[in-house]
C-alpha cells in the first residue's frame, strides 16, 4: 500500500474497481471467506464481494446461520456463489468443521477476512470508562473473542493439514487459488480498531476492547512474520474500518463528529480498495480505511 | 527519563545512588511493594530495596509465603522493615485482602512494582515457536496472569476505597506517602518485556507471552491516562529488565550473546535507577533497563 505518494486523488474508486477486474479472484473469481458475517461490516463484505464481482465463491461464516436472515436473503439471490457455514471463534471444533468443508469443496482460499468482534455486551463485556469498572471476566471475554478467536481461525486454516488430518493437502491458505492469479499471494485481513493503537491512545477507557485488539495486532504481526519466514504466499494485514454505523458502535455514536460515522457500504468499499492495493511488502501492517498506516 | 541528552555516562550509578538518598522514601523511607517477589527479579527488587536503603518499609507479596524461602530469609534479617503477604494475581480476593492489610498498616504506598509474570509452564503455557503450536488455553492463561493480573492489582489498590469499603480512606496509591517527599508522585512500575513491542518484533514466536505483555502495555497506557486526567499523583511506567538469569529465562538462555545475560542484581540495579529517574512526563512510557524508550 503506497499512500500519499504515487496515488492519485480518485484512487479509492479506481483501485476498488481494479479489485474486481484483475484481483486474485479473476478470472475464475477465486474463493473469499468472511468470518463473522451475520451483521455489520462482515455482512457488508459478503454483499459487496457478491454484488460488485461477477464471479467467485464467497463463504460467509457466522455463529448461527439459521438466525442470520440477511445472509439467508443473499443466499436466495446468489445460490451458487454463496456458502453459509457455522463458525464460532470461541469453539475450535466449529472452526475445524468449517475448514474441513471448505477444504473438501474448494481446496484453497484467496482471501480470509476476520470480521468478528465484540465491544460491549451488558453484563458480560464492559466498555469501561474507568479502571474501577474493569472486571477480569470482561477482559478475558474480550481476549477470547477478539484476540484468540481470529488467531485460532488462521491457525486451523493455515495448518489444517495437521489438525484436520487431510491426507494429501497443504494448508488451505497456502495455495494461491485454483485459478491463475495475477497476485502471487492470498490475503488474510483481521479487523482491528484504531483504539488498539497504544501510540495513538490519548483518551484511555475501553480497557477490555482496546487491549484485546492490541493483543490481536501483536498476534497478527507474529503470524505475518512466520508466513514471511516460510515464504508462504500469504500476506496478513490489520484493518481499521473507521467508525461505522453498526450494532457495535450504536451505543457510542453520540460523540461522533458530523460526517465521521460511516455507512457499512462506504467503509467496506474503502477496505476492499485497501485489500486490493495490498502489496507483499505490506505483510504485517495496520491500515485504516483510507489506506493510512496506523502506528502500534 | 531523559536519555542520551543531558545524562552523563555514569548516570546509572549516580542516579541509582540518588534513589536511595532523596527519593520519595526518604527521610521516612516510605512504603514500597513488590508484587511477585518469591523469586527472580521481584525477589531481587525486595533485596535491593532493603539492603541499599537504610529505612523504609517493603511489602513483598507472593503466591505462597510459606514456600518463599528466600523471602523468609530476608524477613529474618529485616524483621521490622519487611512484610510478606500472600497475593495471587489470578485470585482477586487475595489482592483485596493484601490491599486491606496494607491500608490498615500503612495507609499509603509510594512505589508498586508488579514483577509477576509467566512465559512457559509445561502443559499449561507454551512458548510457541510456530502458529500451529498455539493453543487457546495457553493464550488465555498468559492473558490472565500477565495482562489481567497486574491490572487488577492496580485497580484494587487504586480504588480500594470502593472495593474494600474503607470508611475514611482515599485510595492507597493516591497518597504521596506518610512522609514528606521530594517527589510529588507515587510510581507504579509494571514489568513488561521487549518482545511485547509490535514495532520491534522481527522474529515472531512466543504468541501467548508476547501478546499478553502487549495487552499489558496497552492497559498500562490506559491506566496512566486515567491517572493523568484525574491529576492523581501517580506515574505509571513499563519496564524491560533485559534478558535476566532467572527461572523464567533458563530454558531460553542458549542463544543469548556473551555479556547479554544479566544477573538479577545488575538488572534490578539499573531498573531502580530508571525508577529513580522517572519524571511526571514519563507517565505511560515503556523503558528498558538502560533507560532507553521502547517503541510500541
Ligand atoms: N463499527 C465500528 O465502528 C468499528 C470500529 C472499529 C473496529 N470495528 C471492528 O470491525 C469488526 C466488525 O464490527 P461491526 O461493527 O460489524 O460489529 P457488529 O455489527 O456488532 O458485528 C459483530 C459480528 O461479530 C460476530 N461475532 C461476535 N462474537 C462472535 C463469535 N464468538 N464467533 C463468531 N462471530 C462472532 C457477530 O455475530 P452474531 O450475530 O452471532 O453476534 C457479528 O457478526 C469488529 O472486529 C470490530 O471490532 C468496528
Ligand atoms: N528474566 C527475563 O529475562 C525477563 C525478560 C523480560 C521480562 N521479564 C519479566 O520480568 C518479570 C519477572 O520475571 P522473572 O525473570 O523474575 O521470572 P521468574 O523468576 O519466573 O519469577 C516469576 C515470578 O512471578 C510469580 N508469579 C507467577 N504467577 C503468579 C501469580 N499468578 N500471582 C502472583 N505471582 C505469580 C512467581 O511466583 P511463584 O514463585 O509463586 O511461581 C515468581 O515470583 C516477569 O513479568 C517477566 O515477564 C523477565
Amino acid at each position: 500500500m503506497r499512500v500519499g505518494t504515487i496515488v492519485p486523488p480518485l484512487v479509492g474508486s479506481i483501485r476498488r474497481a481494479a479489485f474486481f477486474c484483475r484481483s486474485a479472484m479473476e478470472p475464475g473469481g477465486g474463493v473469499a471467506m468472511v468470518q463473522g458475517a451475520s451483521r455489520g461490516i462482515g455482512l457488508e463484505f459478503v454483499r459487496q464481494l457478491l454484488e460488485k464481482k461477477e464471479k467467485g465463491q464467497v463463504i460467509a461464516t457466522c455463529r448461527d446461520p439459521s438466525r442470520a436472515s440477511f445472509l439467508q436473503e443473499l443466499k436466495g439471490k446468489y445460490t451458487e456463489r454463496l456458502d453459509i457455514l457455522p463458525l464460532d471463534v470461541t469453539d475450535e471444533s466449529s472452526i475445524k468443521a468449517s475448514t474441513k468443508s471448505i477444504n473438501e469443496r474448494y481446496g484453497s482460499l484467496n482471501l480470509l477476512i476476520n470480521a468478528s468482534g465484540v465491544l460491549s455486551i451488558p453484563g458480560v463485556l464492559q466498555p469501561e470508562t474507568t479502571l474501577n469498572k474493569v472486571e477480569k471476566s470482561s477482559l478475558m471475554f474480550a481476549y477470547e473473542v477478539n484476540a484468540a478467536g481470529p488467531t485460532l481461525v488462521i491457525k486451523v486454516f493455515f495448518s489444517n493439514s495437521f489438525s484436520v488430518r487431510l491426507s494429501s493437502h497443504v494448508a488451505l491458505l497456502k495455495l494461491g487459488g485454483q485459478t491463475a492469479s495475477e497476485r502471487k499471494f492470498s490475503i488474510v485481513a483481521n479487523l482491528s480498531a484504531r483504539v488498539s493503537s497504544i501510540g495513538d491512545n490519548g483518551l484511555g477507557g475501553w480497557h477490555s476492547y482496546r487491549s484485546s485488539k492490541t493483543a490481536l495486532n501483536q498476534l497478527t504481526k507474529n503470524i505475518s512474520l512466520e508466513f514471511a519466514r516460510r515464504k508462504d504466499p500469504i500476506v496478513c494485514i490489520l484493518l481499521h474500518p473507521g467508525t461505522v454505523d453498526t450494532d457495535l458502535s450504536k451505543p457510542f455514536q453520540r460523540g461522533v463528529p458530523e460526517g465521521k460515522l460511516f455507512t457499512p457500504e462506504f467503509s467496506v468499499g474503502k477496505l476492499l480498495a485497501v485489500i486490493e492495493g495490498t502489496e507483499a511488502s505490506d505483510n504485517g501492517k495496520f491500515f485504516a480505511w483510507d489506506g493510512q498506516q496506523i502506528p502500534w
